[in-house]
């Protein structure tokens, strides 16, 4: 990344000022745009221009683009769309470094609007601006205040999302901070007319508070280049990528929704496996993406040793960890014979997957000691742990042990707590102590199986292709 | 089914008369089918035996299972391996119908167990006695008071399952009920040493309080009256089926728990399909089916159309569906008209996916005309609605006219409810309205395309292999 695209990425994620071009003096949709900012509580300079107005809720508004003092960092630009040539010379005159263009209708409608697109395009770069969008939503980056909507997450974390789709990257943030997954840079980027998904993938990937890179990707103009740069950033942190408008019905949305082109389902989701990143598919395998990865030590290996109570739970966990390409881990003879010591005899299991059997409920230890025996084995890279019993003390000793004993052995652990234990406890917030503890939590074994496949996926990439910290 | 098979499933699922042969002094897991008999109301005669025990809780507990007065209908087994036969003998002396062995340590510990198994069933058949079991949880009936752990829910509903595993067919009957779902007959069949998954579904296939069913395999022993008894079921009403320990690592495991011998994934997946059966795999992937097949009216058609107003979420929800089998409905010119007279001209899209933009959020007839467009359309068998308004006045009146369109054109409607929607409007009941409305509600579109084309998939085997009411 040149010197120059740095200074455009830290005027576009850590802006000292931002203007709002074309706020609407109404509720509608543009309004958003000011309450994001100020309930995410942006603190740089902040100005609102409307031909017609001089004051909206007691904020001074600008009559003209070209009245905002200079230079401006960011402009968030509502325009309709025949006013954005005029508007990107005035923002050229008050020396703007990006913006954000919200307006839709260009190069998403076909060969005319791609047209008007191309030539915004070359007057943004005449003007030194480069260009977010247009038909999007723009940035949301907590620690400098910014939003695209009121009410988002103002709690900064470590994940960056590169999203084709403004709603998704809202709706994402919402679904990832119930889950205890916070964001640090989201960037809707819409019809990428200028800068691109990989732009933003560079940046995050060079970008220190980043450790994990999610996004959600229509179509790719630059498909060469796409790949090249996943590749150079998967070496250093996890890329998962949701190639949506896989099949020719979702290539024809995908079409009509951004303009974009998107390809064949198996042909993109090997060539993203071969350049490293971790393809998903849908918004809540991407947040379960995102929780293992940004949860784990890198890198994250694929013998899994699996513990259940209910049996049936057993069984299925085997099958979507066969699935997954996990492998069951062969457990040690002294495991076996330690797990077999604290089990009742019948209706259980000590093979891998251990079932310790429904009786585990009223008696935790059937449940803790078995697991970190596991997590003790040196031949167990991953413990999977469902569960629980249906008793909030016992349920409270339950996580207590899992944690403690993850903490002591350092192996990975997943849990997965199933809303019924959950219930039945009244409580919850059982899967907080988890979360705080950065053990990764998934409602059922087949969500858990596919996110840690994922993610040893990753660990082997890093290792073969780039070679781990122990080689 | 014969009559004398008739009157065994009547007193297991009806009984007039229950005995808890050895029901625990102590709080151990036995305890549980006494205290969910009183969970669930039971009000036929209950019996309690323990050798040691002469009152427990205030209820008088016999000291002999022959001193029970017969006839009795059914018993429920608890004692220790050893004692199994003896107590078959008793039960046997009293007249008693089936049994439920809830006893492990038999048939799914290989060889040895097996042939205890064998003799079980031996001694069961000379008493005139059907076993559910051994190594199950039994019976769960809401109308008849019968249920194997406390707390789960009273309400009957039009579902019934057959499962492999006692733990699932529990934590299944409270997820399926989180969601609407209710259950009207659930056994848990075990090492099914006599009675078999077949005979239940026979039996389920045979009662008119059953509308869908659904099922937990394992493995079964008599492959062919398997699949001969799913096609004939299926030719009446719906079977899903979750083949589990389908992988190596599954079928170990499936082993270890009931015992069973399971199979090759794709092998089983064809057959099922062939036989009429809804495959599935994983717990909330079961319940989704049981949701769409028991809420909507046979057959389903496999003409989708889509209407969203987060856009990344059309073109991931038209991925779904073609990944689902299903085909995206044309639109007639008529309604792609009235669609677009009612919307923005930018930013939205009249194709099916029909993409309305977030602006509907503001402005709810954005949703709710386009979504009774499509219902009308006479190329659209089912509308898939993805959304929702932040503001909860406007959500009342999206949920309202939803199904009112669903109503007045008798389409098949399915309703994407995002939890971060009913979060905004601080209403966590959004989904109640359209359940009660007897409309399936989906987390997400991915899951909402896999339950639609497995009741597609079937609504054409219906109309293929049965002929449907039209022809």
């Amino acid at each position: 990344m040149t010197e120059a695209t740095r200074d455009v990425m830290e005027a576009i994620f850590s802006p000292k000022s931002v203007a709002i071009v074309g706020i609407p003096a109404g509720m509608k949709m543009g309004r958003l745009f000011l309450m994001g900012l100020q309930s995410a509580g942006y603190r740089g300079a902040l100005h609102l221009v409307n031909p017609k107005l001089d004051e909206l809720d007691g904020m001074k508004v600008l009559r003209r683009t070209g009245d905002i003092p200079g230079p401006l960092d960011l402009a968030i630009v509502l325009v309709p769309r025949e006013h954005l040539p005029d508007i990107i010379d005035e923002l050229g005159e008050v020396k703007t470094t990006a913006a954000v263009i919200f307006t839709a209708g260009l190069g998403e409608l076909g060969s005319d609007g791609m047209k008007q697109q191309r030539q915004l395009v070359d007057r943004a770069r005449k003007n030194g601006i480069r260009l977010i969008g247009p038909n999007c939503q723009g940035v949301y980056a907590p620690r400098s205040g910014l939003s695209f909507f009121p009410g988002m997450p103002t709690r900064t974390g470590n994940v960056s999302f590169v999203s084709g789709s403004g709603s998704l990257a809202s709706l994402s943030v919402g679904r990832g901070a119930s889950r205890g997954v916070y964001f640090n840079k989201v960037i809707s980027f819409g019809n990428a007319a200028d800068l691109s998904a990989s732009d933003f993938f560079s940046h995050f990937g060079d970008d220190p508070e980043t450790r994990v890179i999610i996004s959600y990707i229509e179509g790719i103009p630059e498909g060469r280049r796409f790949f090249e740069t996943i590749g150079a950033v998967s070496a250093e942190k996890p890329v998962v990528v949701w190639k949506a408008g896989l099949t020719d019905y979702g290539a024809r949305a995908a079409h009509s929704h951004t303009g974009a082109l998107a390809g064949d389902e198996q042909i993109w989701r090997s060539a993203l496996v071969q350049a490293g990143a971790v393809p998903v598919s849908g918004m809540d395998e991407m947040i379960d993406a995102a929780m293992m990865l940004s949860f784990s030590s890198m890198p994250v290996g694929d013998r899994v040793a699996i513990l259940s109570g209910p049996g049936g739970l057993a069984v299925s966990a085997a099958d979507a960890a066969a699935k997954a390409g996990l492998r069951l881990a062969a457990l040690s003879d002294d495991t076996r014979k330690k797990i077999a010591g604290v089990l009742p005899p019948a209706g259980i299991s000590v093979q891998n997957p251990v079932d310790v059997g429904l009786g585990a409920s009223g008696n935790v230890e059937q449940y803790t000691k078995p697991a970190r025996y596991l997590m003790q084995d040196d031949g167990v890279d991953v413990a999977v742990v469902i569960g629980g019993t249906f008793v909030k003390e016992t349920n409270q000793i339950y996580r207590r042990e899992l944690i403690a004993a993850r903490n002591d052995t350092n192996k990975t652990l997943v849990v997965i707590n199933l809303p019924e234990f959950a219930r039945a406890v009244q409580d919850d917030d059982t899967d907080t102590d988890f979360i705080e503890a950065g053990i990764p939590v998934f409602p059922s074994p087949e969500r858990a199986m596919v996110a840690l496949g994922g993610a040893a996926r990753y660990g082997r990439y890093l290792k073969d292709c780039v070679g781990s910290p122990d080689d």
